[in-house]
């Protein structure tokens, strides 16, 4: 222990690091689990995170923390510097999110939802929805206590609350006015595609290449776009995340699928682009708030944009054609770029979210945004979710949910008590698009510079007006100040038009 | 948090558990470092792992843990079962190494080991002792505080004190009393393969099989031998190791030489030896010194055991030979089953402890051993290892040391501050003899077995006489229980002699 006496913003900083320390050993327990442990570990792992998270917890909610933020906010000269400012913010904002729920119901929640998600697994198994019912509703109720012990703004509802947690400032109100107009347009655009008689070939996605290979092309295309392997690894799992324990040690992992180059490779670029977010940020504010990213919004800004902007792009693929039979050792000469192009770009509607393309994916999130609101709010029952389930996508993507399992059983979420959450999805993708054309706009080459394999550019420039921010701004804040603009739907739909209904001959 | 009142020994095993889920979890911390951890990681992971080996500390030495200790030990009721005082004993025992050293000396010794390895690593490369020589001092004056902290028993000496800390019970007068005989019986026998004309054939030892056919080979040897691996993993590392954070996720590594299949196949048979005694420790007891193995030299006992008493048998290649050529995916045909056996059991005197032979081994330890336990005494200053080092090669092995890379800089283990542990390694060899000749007392046609790919009898036995007792008994009483007798060097020279001299046609 020094002698030396520390500002009480040295006393925060480091009080906040050693508890990162704790929670980022707790996600490479998470990651192991994921990619390597034996199955026979299970059981003494759950101890392990058990007991480190509740360390982390006690720490990040002890009156010690607490103190020294308050002395923080209490010293005038370090308040002169506005990165102390916004650190102090944040730091008040995690202690209020950490001390504002009681032991009990953080302990219940726990509990509960441990159970829904087992009962869940199997009720999605069973197609049965009636058997996950009872839990949902208990989870549900959980839920608007936890809502009314965080609070929201007067005017606000609940649900704003549990959004607030994935991105902050987010309201249902705000969702619902970049939603609304949206919706139309998109249904609109989807419907026109479908009638097309003219839509790019999928060929593509029946070429065989064996997962080796893929993973060779994962490889090889995730460090030309600026994932630095010196400071993070790529590996498999059933299913693709980016974790990791900091910015100098991010670990992402991709599934593949022999049948579908497409899957993996737009799975890669999507996974690039949370960890070229997390290497991002700066290691020298790590533990801190200005070390972190800023929401789940922003953070899907980040992977769609490489999924989609780019990777999506005809020039990417200009890029990536003429040296792909090369890296997967297969012979891709027979498709043209127009074909590799549009096998990256078909559209059509079905049932399940995570399989969805770039033009009906937000649909499947506008269902759950209405129904999940409708529940918190009390203006929908539980019982009532897979018959208004089947009517907005029938309403909306002109589809016959035809079981539960299809259907409203689809996704984890709800099962582990996670409201609020979906919304993030599609305020991601609109993020993307109105970053990526302030980044146009700023640089009127970019495009044309993926076709010669640059990237750097697109990289560096996100890692200036986003990464390096951490958590300084709030994500309208980031949007406002980078785009100029408030978020609008305008965009995605000149990005997802622009492209589309020239591939499918409109 | 439970209202029903816990007994005192409830009350310690717990806190020895969450001690436990800490200190697996860094093991968890090393193991991803040393196999999977991209480079960037390195200054946050030494972070992370300083923080939990302090929490650890705290928690083992505090006094609570004391109190704790104390209750159980004047618990009559408890005290009756012979289990609980075995526990009992060994926590104590723990506890009085964790509070006996200040943490001045702690730190110091933190402080100057980290910086005499990375000393050592570079006086190594330039082989010149010098520079290192100052650095060891600082150790051996730190060690021989140590030894004065922890104490050691009238007539006895500060080695003593340090060796107890890997081989409880172990002192230099003991260690001696089995060496002395030992050396000139594995001399002469060394000197007579040496002078032999009739050696057995090394060809296999320059066979080229591709990494990953070798991989499958320590796959399939590693599972038929007993390697659970729902319960653990085989990695590749730059130096072989078992780790792992429990029973039930052991996991153990490998090296491969393209050109020598013995090399990874021993170094496989050997880590298993280690692995296996881990997976056989009980999980009922995780967490406390009934659930975790008893020394460095019985640890090592099981690796050399499976490595030599069973790898090097002709038993073991008269099952593998007829099925070598499909595992490796290579002819191995045209070696014969004798040149197999043999090219596993080549003896030549060389200047490397780890690449040593069965035979030669132990004169390199006994060096060591001799020069550590002077040094520590007093008996020999620092600067004058080199020249007794290479008078004791010259000696006992008959071999002129080069230069000190090759000599008294080999070996990494003083530069951490590690004396009192080499003797641990023939420790290992005299109990894996001793032992494995009661097993084949006790079960008759063991070795026989072998041949037919039998190994579970001999895992059996192991798991339930060596492995199932965790820390129960004290090295010394577990080889007089096993075996009958106390250790003694003849096993060990039976085993050599018996093996050797008909392979080299003596």
């Amino acid at each position: 222990m020094s002698a030396i006496a520390t500002s009480p913003l040295d006393a925060l900083v480091s009080h906040m690091q050693e508890s990162a320390l704790l929670a980022t050993t707790n996600n490479l327990l998470d990651w192991d689990q994921e990619t390597t442990m034996p199955s026979g570990g299970l059981e003494w792992r759950a101890r392990q995170q058990a007991l480190v998270a509740r360390m982390v917890h006690e720490r990040n909610s002890s009156r010690e923390r607490g103190d020294l933020i308050a002395a923080v906010e209490s010293d005038g000269a370090a308040m002169a510097d506005p990165e102390t400012v916004a650190l102090v913010r944040e730091a008040r904002r995690d202690y209020g999110k950490a001390t504002k729920l009681p032991a009990s119901l953080v302990e219940e929640m726990a509990r509960v939802s441990s159970m829904a998600k087992h009962e869940w697994a199997e009720a999605r198994a069973a197609s049965d929805f009636k058997r996950f019912a009872p839990w949902l509703a208990k989870l549900v109720a959980l839920l608007r206590k936890q809502a009314d012990c965080y609070g929201y703004a007067a005017g606000g509802e609940p649900w704003d609350a549990l959004a607030d947690l994935y991105e902050p400032g987010c309201t249902a109100a705000y969702v619902a006015g970049v939603f609304d107009p949206l919706r139309p347009r998109l249904q609109k655009l989807v419907a026109e595609l479908a009638a097309s008689k003219r839509g790019p070939s999928n060929a593509f996605n029946d070429f065989f290449v064996p997962i080796e290979r893929q993973e060779a092309l994962s490889r090889f295309v995730a460090e030309r776009i600026g994932f630095d392997f010196n400071r993070g690894r790529l590996d498999r799992s059933t299913h693709p995340f980016c974790g990791g324990t900091h910015c100098n040690d991010v670990r992402m992992t991709t599934r593949y699928n022999e049948r579908c180059v497409n899957d993996a490779l737009g799975s890669t670029m999507h996974e690039s682009g949370h960890a070229i977010y997390e290497q991002g940020l700066p290691f020298a504010r790590i533990g801190t708030p200005l070390g972190e990213s800023v929401s789940l919004g922003i953070h899907e800004s980040q992977s769609r944009m490489w999924e989609n902007q780019v990777g999506r792009s005809r020039a990417f693929w200009a890029w990536l054609a003429p040296q792909l039979s090369a890296v997967i050792g297969a012979d891709a000469s027979r498709f043209s770029l127009d074909e590799l192009y549009g096998a990256a770009n078909i559209v059509e509607p079905g049932f399940i979210r995570v399989e969805a393309d770039e033009a009906t994916y937000n649909l499947h999130v506008m269902v759950r945004f209405q129904i999940e609101r409708a529940v918190i709010k009390g203006d929908l029952e539980v019982e009532g979710i897979p018959s208004v389930w089947n009517r907005l996508y029938k309403d909306l993507l002109g589809l016959d949910v035809p079981d539960d399992r299809r259907g409203c059983l689809q996704d984890i979420h709800w099962s582990m008590g996670a409201m609020g959450y979906f919304p993030t999805y599609t305020l991601g993708n609109l993020y993307a698009s109105q970053l990526f054309e302030a980044a146009c706009a700023e640089m009127p080459g970019l495009v044309d510079g993926f076709a010669r394999g640059e990237f750097t550019q697109l990289r560096a420039w996100l890692n200036r007006n986003i990464h390096a921010h951490g958590r300084r701004y709030s994500p309208s804040e980031l949007v406002q100040r980078v785009t100029g603009k408030p978020l609008s739907a305008e965009p995605l739909m000149r990005h997802l038009e622009g492209k589309l209904r020239p591939l499918y001959g409109l």
